[in-house]
């Protein structure tokens, strides 16, 4: 086991949960969760998307919403986009920090459903931005391989479908002479177990040597944070996560019940630190960043650790 | 890594999430439960606990609950006891399969707080019920070292803490000629991590060679099922769970949000099936009687596949 001696964690937060809501929260409840988060010794917070407002009508103030922000120095204030009109709307902005990216699917009608195109295409399309970040001289911080361990349309995913975007990444980056950017695998539907964590994992690093290699799960299944811990003991050391696992999407006609989000990034800065992992951030301000999401949403959100509490407390004897 | 190849799962939601129910639900409503539980594959059910209806009053009607439910061939229906006036209470009941178990704290102030008595002598109480075992004729089948990961009234709880009642309860049946029963480490509180459920699951290996080692897992800070990935990687083949997580603790005027309780019986079996390890336990069957639970709870209950579903008809193309 080579745990690593600290991790960076990037909390999605603001924008996976608000995104997923049919309710349009005030914006001053949004920024007053975004500067919660500035407090607990994050280092990047991505605030919101830029996409089209009629698909998602939730994020049609998005610049609003940065200009809102009480900006901390040393956060950076990231943004979601998914095409290179999101990307010039977030770039014409100077309260947004943003990232180069660029975004694939695995599989064709996954692309074609949330992309309108097929997985080849859209992974062409990518050059684009490629090019646009050279031209701009912005950082391309993140291929982003999306339904990297399954699709809910096709099922399996083979590991090739995910090295071939990872070598096809790396080659368009030593073509042009840039630094490859850090593989994200996303766990887009909740297909994602420990050990096919590991197997995609050494597959990516095999395949481009030199790349981070980073995590976005959802804990749609269960298994998230076990899912982490595998990738933790493979030596990843970029997750993103979501407060209190916001993005969960709640079921019509269920009560309350809802499938969940992403994995809660208090639960990833715990398991870490219960694992000597350095984050950088303070576990119980980030419980009460949760615990704010939670009253600002209105309904229970599911997460374990934020309703249970730290350990700090009975460790201290001051129980 | 050494994972086993199959693992015993047993199932203590019925008993788990009732006892700690204020309100009062139908007999036929809670053996419904235990009913469809019978159906899935599981072999071994806590319906109920025998303890003092003062202090329980939901399981005042524990015999009734056992005369009520249908039971299946091959499946064993258990209680829970924690002296040997439950333990009386359970044998005299033909419609029980009364296990001998043997129950431990590792630390005096939480013994005194549940037991009315020291760790010590609530250890040296477990030679009557080792030798009612013995003149009964029944098989000793647990050593339950509960608080054995960490204590809320004192804090770290050392590994020789756990190890030194391993021993002891190994040589008590040694000097009776009488098998070593599974050593079972209880989170209690929910303080167990990944690494410390390998540093214990192999500290009482060590001592204790020949025992079978099981777990009961709580998922009170989000780590449960890494806890249990954990155990699997150290090839622990016993666990314990409860269906839909059942055993949360709901906060008083918090709305429904609540402290998580077992980690989720149909959470293990997933992650378990994922990792190629046999169960002998259909999880679809056993995610609907997840459903079931919530049904009658008439709360979310919070487990993440439960309302995710299983991966089966995305794997065979039939979504």
């Amino acid at each position: 086991m080579t745990f690593p001696k600290a991790i960076e964690i990037n909390e999605e937060g603001p924008r996976e949960g608000f995104q997923i809501e049919k309710k349009h929260y005030p914006l001053a409840d949004r920024a007053e969760l975004v500067d919660a988060l500035s407090e607990t010794g994050l280092s990047k917070i991505q605030v919101a998307s830029f996409v089209s407002p009629k698909a998602v009508p939730t994020m049609a103030d998005a610049s609003e919403l940065f200009a809102a922000i009480k900006r901390k120095p040393g956060v950076a204030y990231t943004s979601l986009y998914l095409n290179i009109k999101g990307f010039e709307r977030s770039r014409s902005l100077d309260t947004v920090d943003t990232e180069g990216r660029i975004h694939f699917y695995t599989t064709d009608r996954f692309a074609l459903q949330n992309n309108n195109r097929p997985a080849e295409q859209m992974r062409d399309d990518q050059l684009a931005m490629i090019d646009l970040c050279v031209d701009y001289g912005v950082p391309l911080e993140g291929a982003y391989i999306m339904t990297a361990f399954g699709c809910n349309l096709t099922g399996e995913v083979p590991i090739s479908a995910v090295t071939d975007l990872a070598v096809w990444t790396a080659e368009q980056c030593r073509a042009r002479h840039m630094p490859i950017p850090a593989i994200v695998l996303a766990d887009t539907v909740g297909w994602a177990s420990p050990n096919e964590v590991k197997r995609r994992v050494n597959a990516v690093r095999d395949a481009v040597p030199e790349a981070r290699i980073g995590l976005h799960l959802h804990d749609t299944r269960g298994l998230g944070i076990a899912n982490v811990y595998a990738a933790l003991e493979e030596g990843v050391d970029l997750f993103e996560g979501s407060v209190a696992g916001l993005g969960g999407c709640p079921f019509a006609g269920h009560g309350d019940a809802m499938a969940a989000g992403n994995v809660a990034t208090e639960e990833i800065v715990f398991l870490a630190h219960e694992l000597g992992i350095e984050t950088g951030i303070d576990l119980d301000a980030l419980i009460d960043a949760a615990l704010l999401a939670e009253k600002i949403i209105g309904r229970n959100l599911g997460g374990r650790l934020m309703h249970g509490g730290s350990l700090k407390a009975y460790r201290s004897g001051h129980s």
